[in-house]
């Protein structure tokens, strides 16, 4: 059992609780208004228009009726026990309505305002408040500085954006928003409907004083009326609660996807900036959030794609995609853009593949994508049976039907056949239609036939690859848990601060991490015994905490080849660090003896506090570290799990052998990862470990670490 | 001058000829029918409702009507120079029909047919029967294998694709289509006449047979109306022709957007099967076009949007771009998209643009992109200041309002304050209006009114962003001919096939190109005196044509010390050689001083048939080949554009200094890259040169190279 992050977090909040704010009985206006463009009459407006199923109590001390609805002077007057209070006053006025509201026992409060952590310290300091208040009175606090929420389902629209309140039908499935950004959960919710995908909810957090995307997602997996989860986030306040939600996401079906910009080190900043949140790891958020079975999406447009299909088609694609294609030139440019995008297609042919050889024309040959040419408009059972045979293909993931639509006419003559397929049998994958022709005059209703049918429509082949490549990205990963048990290191409580390499070495060797045979020797003739009874030659490392560099101080010798040798090194290396940092005192060196070379690597780890632990390899030296040529290998991986990661290293070909050189020992390798991930399981005191350079032996000979450091609270 | 690729080359045809194919006055439909379905129906359809101002010759042996129009029986009845014949009949009869065409005077043919070079040995020698035929007549032969060509400014559709026939007004721009695949070319149109972007003529150039895409873009360079050319290739089959014809349309100020598939292996294959022709190398037709102005789309999508900018607006888009945007949200995934694309996002800050610090409200930071939030729905004049303070800005390539739509009466608010910005002055750089959010209910009039203001309209950011990204590619690149002088090698007429590296030094040496010091010595004690005249240590190493890999043969010897050990490293070579491969006789070895240790990189050189010369340059050693960190350089550069190039090698920072370690002489790199060029263009027999490694040193003491290898025809 895999325990880095514990998802045995308590919720904060009970559904009962989020409810009052996203399934109110009653909700309180404060700030509302008759005033066009005030924020508190758009809202009142839209409660009123979408005929709030509840009671609303508008406030405002200057009107006696609004909308003919009776108005409340002020929060004191409301009634106890208001499920909701949506605050469209002006940020001044925040703290103290929020305290007399809690007071009152109102369930939730809704602040648009801004002027918050995202403004300064004291904006910082009054959302502690309102945290504080929250937690006090287990009240729910959407905001400050969010566009508010929407319950599509319920028909309450706590927000100030003009809604299309677009109802999902009963048993229909939708999409429910748990989005950091107000202006991004519109703006999906604005491309998703004229799509015929459906939202359920759609919630924006803003700087999450006291409630988070977190929270709401919790709330989701257990909405019957949302089937996938759409999210943007810019940083997991609470990581390990957000993992726990996913993992039950997970378990009930519906998959989660998330845009979470932090790619580039400028969005990063951007981040900190916007919503004052701090920006965390953003690998490691990722490397994390894999194995909970997250989708990434890249951009918006991929964020609504990938939506559109886990919503719209029965089942979510698997690994390899494959095409019916009706022109040779798109055949190309598939396989440009699939290398790009990571996007696997299935390789197809006469001869691999009988039951398609059996549907298409003699002169078709079988490929993919497969180029019928024009032969369907004359012929346009060909597309069902060619659609119906690569649904039906075991190895096939997903099926995409990239179409020449043309006009009318010839929509007319294609639309009818493809859908078709579909109702041939139930496939367990999906299929998506994606135009060729941007911009074809189709008639809205063969796309909106496609869609009822579960087969998503896309304007350009390209998105919906690119929707696919992300979707298959998750089919592709391996989620078994496969976390071996915790390595508890003996004696892991006599260290602490930095443990330096003959320490870390003798706490880490016990538990089968592989290093040259050393001697730790505190003086010359020590160093000289210990180096006569290891066999020459050795290697000769000065010892200290305070000594980070060893190298550059001079603290390293190689080669040694006889007991003077190893007495006359001892003395210089003593002279070196003396002369390099008079401050630093050797505790003494370490003997060790020269090992053969081979391929260097780096091993490291660290416990994130907040996603807990993770460790870094790939390939060592100058050049790498330009690269970045390393993974994130979370400690739920097994060996195998962790080879895969191996081998999509950029330098990989060095693993399996490149031009004749052996191929190299990846599995001792991968096991030596394992193996580290259990020793930060552990030992959850260890903040860093690091074994640098890692020397990886050909096949079956082995991996020996040279250099060990660990970094212990 | 530069004249590796000779743009001398004599057009193929006069624009007089070609106008026979896309300005005919006259049209003989071959296979003329009434056949619902059959091409030639649809084609004769296509010309009597477009109301094809000239003489129709519907031919059908078993007709005497067709249309109201007199059919003739065969070619034979038709009058003699009639200026194009569309073939819509099969295969089999295509060769003979053309062979009469021409005797009669017939300018030009459209062959439909398929089942050419595409179809094996037959099928090739048809076609060249064809080019045969074509070249004995100067006759202009679209195809076979193709969709026809539209000429939309004089309405003549000579396709049997059903034709919007969109005819730009007077003085509009437009954009001229020429395609290898006329399923591209119909999809290009079908895509850009609902985005109000008007084509001038299309033509689909199929198998290539006598005319190619080359012929048609020097036509379409002297198309009056014509000013974008957009162009599908799946491999350029003159392309001295077509390099000569992109010249032309760079200094006529026509930008020609290529699409072209092969970045892939797998695409390289496919369009060898699609079209019969042979992959071409990609990347050196890139590095080629990228010089001649080319601007080079990745994906369908790209192609369209690209050539809708480049014809919309009144010019291109400079290097660095800006965007306003009105959500925090989209900052960060501007960020991540345009490091992943390669858009420079220029930086702006408070203090460094007064200009645009004085148009915003002081809540809004100055940045890029500006979050101007939503305070544009109160004072909407914002819009229109912040972008003209943006357009007028000189360190601003082009300009993107990022747009939250939502619904018409938000489009109402924002549309007009943006498009009133252009009517502000003459910025010389486009405004490009970019949704947000994806398929929100926008008037089609505000999308109308935009573009005929000469604002493209994207549905989503990301598109706008990708085709931005393409054109800021192009504004990047210095396209000044720097070409040297070329370097004829003297006493090259006295070698040929492989040149083995002692001969290859002493050819390359007196040009200044920069090897260690060395003697060829045929004898052991030639051996050794060479040795103590160069001085101490050396490295030997064997010479012959036949030795390809001197190391592999134990053909390489180093740190010789003395004139025994260089005697005895002779004898034992010449065994080593022997041992390795009998059948190779050395022609002695070269001895050479040994130099110190540097960066090992590799500059290579070859003269492509079809492009002519290029120097390739990069990092040396395997991991190098691994991942392919070189770069093609065209012999026209200067050593300046050189080092750009250099500096963008992925481990470029072990050029600048890494890490405390010396930055190197990327100088001397660069001028040897360029000598390298100039020793290609001086002497045309040169196949190949290898250098490799070339050791560079740090800053101030140059390069050297350690080999030198040489192809001659």
């Amino acid at each position: 059992m895999f325990e880095g992050i514990s998802t045995m977090t308590t919720r904060r909040f009970t559904n009962a609780q989020i409810d009052r704010l996203l399934r109110p009985k009653s909700v309180a206006v404060i700030g509302a208004s008759d005033r066009h463009g005030a924020l508190g009459c758009t809202l009142l407006n839209n409660l009123v228009q979408y005929e709030f199923d509840g009671d609303i109590y508008p406030v405002n001390p200057k009107r006696d009726e609004l909308q003919g609805l009776k108005v409340y002077k002020g929060v004191d007057e409301l009634p106890e026990g208001v499920d909701c209070a949506v605050l469209a006053i002006p940020r001044a006025f925040v703290v103290d309505t929020v305290r007399q509201l809690a007071e009152r026992g109102c369930g939730a409060a809704v602040i648009y305002a801004a002027g918050f952590s995202e403004a300064g310290e004291e904006g910082a300091k009054d959302q502690a408040e309102l945290g504080r208040i929250a937690e006090e009175h287990g009240m729910i606090i959407e905001g400050p500085n969010c566009l508010g929420c929407t319950n599509y389902v319920a028909r309450i629209p706590l927000t100030f954006v003009e809604t299309n309140m677009k109802t999902p039908p009963a048993g229909a499935r939708a999409v429910g928003i748990a989005s950091q950004s107000g202006a991004l959960a519109a703006v999906l919710a604005t491309t998703l409907h004229p799509r015929g995908c459906y939202v359920s909810t759609s919630v924006s957090t803003g700087n999450e004083a006291a409630s988070g995307v977190e929270d709401y997602v919790e709330w989701l997996v257990d909405d019957p009326a949302t089937h996938v989860i759409a999210m943007y986030v810019e940083n997991f306040r609470r990581p390990a609660a957000f993992v726990a939600a996913a993992r039950r996401a997970r378990e009930a079906g519906k998959p989660i996807v998330l845009l979470h910009p932090g790619k580039s080190d400028k969005a990063q900043e951007s981040a900190a900036t916007h919503t004052g949140a701090m920006a965390g790891d953003f690998k490691l958020m990722k490397a994390k959030l894999a194995r909970e079975g997250v989708i990434f999406a890249e951009t918006l447009e991929e964020l609504a794609d990938i939506a559109t299909i886990a919503v719209t088609c029965p089942s979510l694609p698997g690994a390899n995609m494959v095409v019916l294609g009706e022109s040779g030139a798109l055949r190309g440019l598939a396989f440009d853009l699939a290398e790009d995008i990571g996007l696997d297609l299935l390789h197809l042919d006469d001869d691999n593949s009988p039951n398609i050889r059996a549907v298409l024309p003699d002169f078709v040959p079988v490929s993919n994508p497969t180029d019928i040419t024009a032969v369907g408009l004359s012929e346009p059972e060909i597309y069902t049976n060619l659609l119906v045979a690569l649904l039906e293909d075991e190895r096939v993931g997903s099926v995409v039907a990239s179409i020449i639509q043309s006009d009318p006419i010839t929509s007319k003559i294609k639309f009818p056949p493809i859908q078709e397929a579909v109702a041939r049998g139930e496939f367990g994958k999906p299929l998506v239609f994606a135009g060729v022709d941007e911009g074809a005059n189709v008639p809205q209703e063969y796309i909106d036939s496609l869609r009822a049918a579960g087969i998503p429509w896309f304007a350009s082949t390209e998105r919906a690859y690119r929707a696919i490549a992300r979707l298959a990205d998750l089919a592709k990963r391996d989620l078994t848990d496969r976390s071996g048990e915790p390595l508890v290191i003996d004696g892991m409580e006599t260290v602490t601060g930095v443990v330096p390499e003959y320490k870390a070495k003798d706490l880490l060797r016990p538990l089968g991490v592989p290093f040259p045979d050393s001697t730790f020797a505190p003086t010359a003739d020590a160093a000289a015994a210990a180096a006569d009874a290891l066999g020459y030659p050795v290697v000769m490392k000065a010892q200290a905490a305070a000594l980070g560099h060893k190298s550059d101080a001079g603290g390293v010798i190689l080669n040694l080849k006889s007991a003077d040798e190893v007495r006359e090194a001892f003395d210089r290396m003593y002279a070196n660090v003396a002369n390099y940092d008079s401050s630093i005192k050797l505790d003494g060196v370490l003997v060790e003896k020269m090992g053969t070379m081979g391929t260097e690597m780096i091993v490291g780890a660290k416990h994130d506090p907040e996603w807990g632990p993770v460790v870094l390899a790939g390939f060592g030296g100058v050049t790498a570290e330009i690269l970045k040529d390393v993974k994130l290998f979370t400690p739920d991986l097994g060996v195998e799990q962790v080879k895969e990661g191996l081998l999509s290293l950029q330098q990989a070909p060095l693993l399996t052998g490149w031009r004749g050189s052996p191929a190299l020992d990846v599995d001792a390798l991968a096991a030596l990862i394992v193996q580290v991930g259990q020793v930060m399981t552990g030992n959850p005191s260890i903040r860093e470990i690091d074994l640098n350079p890692v020397i990886v032996y050909p096949q079956g000979q082995g991996v020996i670490a040279l250099d060990a450091l660990m970094l212990v609270d």
